[in-house]
């Protein structure tokens, strides 16, 4: 006998963790970590102060199993803080969000924070402990756990506190079985990521053993905070144009096309509706499903639109970019380089990159890969990522790399949505558009790496040539006089003095 | 300023279809066909009787872009049909399901059929045309559309049909955009695999060229089908005990331990408790939440349990799977090998493993991979499966593998839970259990084909030996007769027979 049932979205996270990035203890602290320092840059993007960001990771005395421990996450913002009507669902409830907005966010789910929360309550059934202000003279506390069958909010208890120092930001606190030892690395790898990618932000991780991992912001600038857009008329689908008619105050088609779309006047408006074959006097809410389609359609197809403005990204820009890698690798060598906005099926997109050599840069037996989305680093399953296989696809010994030389590249994507693969965020998915921004940005500093490796080269060439000339020149000096019949040699200290001219002007 | 939202799960997965393996028009035609492929097998897997499968994919007509074109999908089945009242829900609903069962089955999510459908809706907004019927007297035919902000169906049509024929089974038939010629290679190659995997299917394909593709069973043998399971207790979070706990009518801890979990009996149930220092007279409704806990942990350190039985599980079995081998690619040398059942997490699993050598094995420059999990091919990402990983750590030498030979080795994984790191099924994720269990089997079938090939490497030296032999025996007769100083030569003819001999007894 077949039966049928209807699950909850906080059930079907709950059976299918693996997807979200919660497969085992040490994925799934990683994960929770690094879900709500998102989460915490995030609202700090919002606030335009520079992020504060203090995490806290204890034992929490119980051992749970030969491979997981409890520990108690604590983190803690300077960012936007939550309206207290909101905290219940935004910790409570999947897919409660407030990134559903067309704009660069680092997190797109409304999925990871409270997947985090919910792994902390499946493993040690005990409530998690926010607390947050926008500011105001009060916060406000909660005591929650997660209705999973139902998708809701549990208050188990709520307070609220007088703000006597005007604190603003968001605490959370809750516990969960994991396998810190196995994590160690990937946290901390993340953090350092997260803090070449973030150089306004001061990060601070107290880890179970009570080591400290500080992360100092070298600037206090932040990049441009990314405006919402109106989406691009060839980034819709039907479904979107649907929603716009229910809810459009317009009477007429050129109306409609300039209020819900992104970059339309008066006569590109009108060009596209003539294009379109469509009456510009027709009433939207009138538009039958075939006309829709036709709409939709032909919006993929007119080529009159001017391009996204890239206002709904914040890249990092490349000096920020710059200062971020100096800070953490040290390089003797870097190249940044951002590309101009693209768009891939409507999404506008802005790739950054840089290489570095040298320094700090880890010499491992393969250029080391530093993958960046929306200002997150990406640090698992590299291999299936589209920036990987451009990397492996390119002839280094043109660029005069060689497998064993220090060389980091980094490659940042920024975008109104980012084609990740999986909900836990691990790679991108394959668009020609993107991979081809890729490539010339990879390429681009890679040029500038040949450059100084070559100019190196040439310098450590001449360099050894003038060192054998040196050697042998007051030999020369005598067999050429006596050769020539002249009886003075010439100044050879003068002759060795513009060697190490040359020496001293390449250093 | 921040806005807060709640969303659907439909809309959850409408706006990130990426992740449900919907990325751009080829890829969604592949994931169409397969979701609803993948329903039809295991609605007849239920109905007991060997799967009659009819696809059509046929031009709609209309040309949408450059890169999509839009097609007609449908999809029938001899399967169990649905019960009428939840038809709608089936077709028209996300995350509702009949798959939540504790056994083996292909789809796991509730979510593959509706994401199609949902997909053809956005593309291009037409409702779905479904028939049914579980073999009654009556056909039930629904039109519908999903309402994707609330997650519901709406209900465009619905009509009763006489049933003449007492026809059961499913029709599915919906429009969307597809690119069918860049998917088209996937498309033949996973019905293939599929039919390697179901060599009890009849597969009928016929694309929008008209093509047939025909995939005949050789067997009307099925395997054994999976029975719902009790959760090990190895393999429960608190979660899981919370919700049994609610639902529970035991009264005391040992028959809730009995009624509730896998394999536990009086005794067992008994020495648990015991060891984990809960009264057994307790009653489970009264545990507190850190009881539930401290229940939860000692369920998994407790080494007592009997180990999962199988028979949630169905297995292929070595003769079905070496008979759809030899159906599809007719291999010179095939090996199977099914392991005995083991465990992850609490979840049991089976492994079965083949190498084929030959034959219409392709020749490419690698071993060729084919994994299954549940009886369903795994396509895409191959190279972030685990056994892709396993194979590259393998020492083929040791086997007489070389690069250049046609050797393909397949996979299969059946277990109540496949640990797939994407919605899109596309690949396993790392388990140090499975993983063992596949380098096990995967050496077993290694071995066999090792001791094929020495065995023919052995003839074939022989064979050179002998016939070099043979060239010069006449001569090495007359000398050696010379040296003996006899005069009769020794009869070459039946020396040479015995050469002939040895060549045809290893032919």
């Amino acid at each position: 006998m077949v039966t049928f049932e209807m699950i909850s979205p906080a059930d079907f996270f709950y059976r299918n963790r693996d997807i979200a990035g919660f497969t085992n203890p040490a994925r799934a602290i990683f994960s929770s970590v690094r879900e709500l320092v998102e989460n915490s840059l995030d609202a700090s993007d919002q606030s335009r102060v520079p992020s504060e960001i203090y995490i806290r990771l204890s034992n929490d005395g119980e051992e749970s199993s030969e491979e997981a421990d409890v520990y108690k996450l604590r983190v803690e913002d300077n960012g936007s803080g939550i309206p207290p009507r909101h905290i219940p669902s935004a910790f409570g409830q999947v897919l409660f969000g407030s990134k559903y907005k067309l704009k660069q966010a680092r997190g797109t789910f409304g999925l990871g924070g409270t997947m985090a929360i919910l792994y902390g309550q499946i493993t040690t059934h005990k409530p998690v402990d926010v607390a947050s202000s926008t500011g105001t003279t009060r916060i406000h506390r909660y005591k929650l756990m997660i209705d999973i069958q139902k998708n809701r909010p549990v208050i188990l208890d709520s307070k609220i506190q007088v703000n006597k120092n005007r604190w603003r930001g968001t605490m959370v606190e809750f516990c969960l079985e994991g396998d810190y030892p196995r994590a160690m690395a990937k946290i901390v790898e993340y953090l350092k990521q997260t803090a070449v990618v973030t150089p306004y932000a001061n990060i601070t991780f107290v880890d179970p053993k009570g080591r400290l991992y500080k992360f100092n912001r070298v600037t206090s600038k932040m990049p441009r905070p990314p405006k919402e857009t109106l989406p691009h008329p060839h980034g819709v689908d039907v479904e979107t144009v649907r929603r716009l008619i229910q809810i459009t105050k317009c009477r007429n088609m050129i109306d409609f096309m300039k209020t819900h779309f992104h970059r339309i006047g008066e006569k590109i408006s009108h060009n596209f509706l003539k294009f379109a074959g469509i009456d510009e006097k027709k009433d939207p809410r009138k538009l039958e499903p075939d006309e829709i389609v036709k709409l939709v359609r032909m919006m993929k197809k007119f080529e009159g639109f001017r391009s996204p403005d890239a206002s709904c990204l914040s890249p990092l820009g490349e000096d920020l970019l710059k200062a971020g890698i100096l800070k953490e690798l040290e390089p003797e060598f870097i190249a940044v380089c951002q590309r101009r906005p693209s768009t891939y099926s409507g999404h506008p997109f802005i790739l950054e990159t840089a290489i570095a050599y040298g320094g700090n840069v880890p010499r491992k037996d393969d250029i080391v890969l530093y993958r960046f989305a929306n200002r997150i680093p990406l640090l698992y399953d590299e291999a299936s990522g589209v920036s990987w296989r451009i990397i492996k696809s390119i002839n280094w010994r043109k660029y005069k790399v060689k497998p064993d030389m220090p060389v980091a590249i980094m490659v940042h994507l920024c975008s109104t949505k980012v084609p990740y693969k999986t909900v836990g965020k691990e790679f991108i998915a394959d668009r020609p558009e993107v991979k081809a921004e890729i490539l010339n940005g990879i390429r681009e500093v890679a040029r500038q790496l040949q450059r100084f490796l070559s100019k190196r080269e040439y310098r450590e060439k001449e360099r050894r040539r003038l060192a054998a000339f040196s050697k042998y020149l007051p030999k020369i000096a005598k067999f050429s006089t006596e050769l020539s019949g002249k009886e003075k040699e010439p100044d050879i200290r003068k002759l060795l003095w513009s060697v190490r001219k040359f020496e001293e002007e390449t250093e």
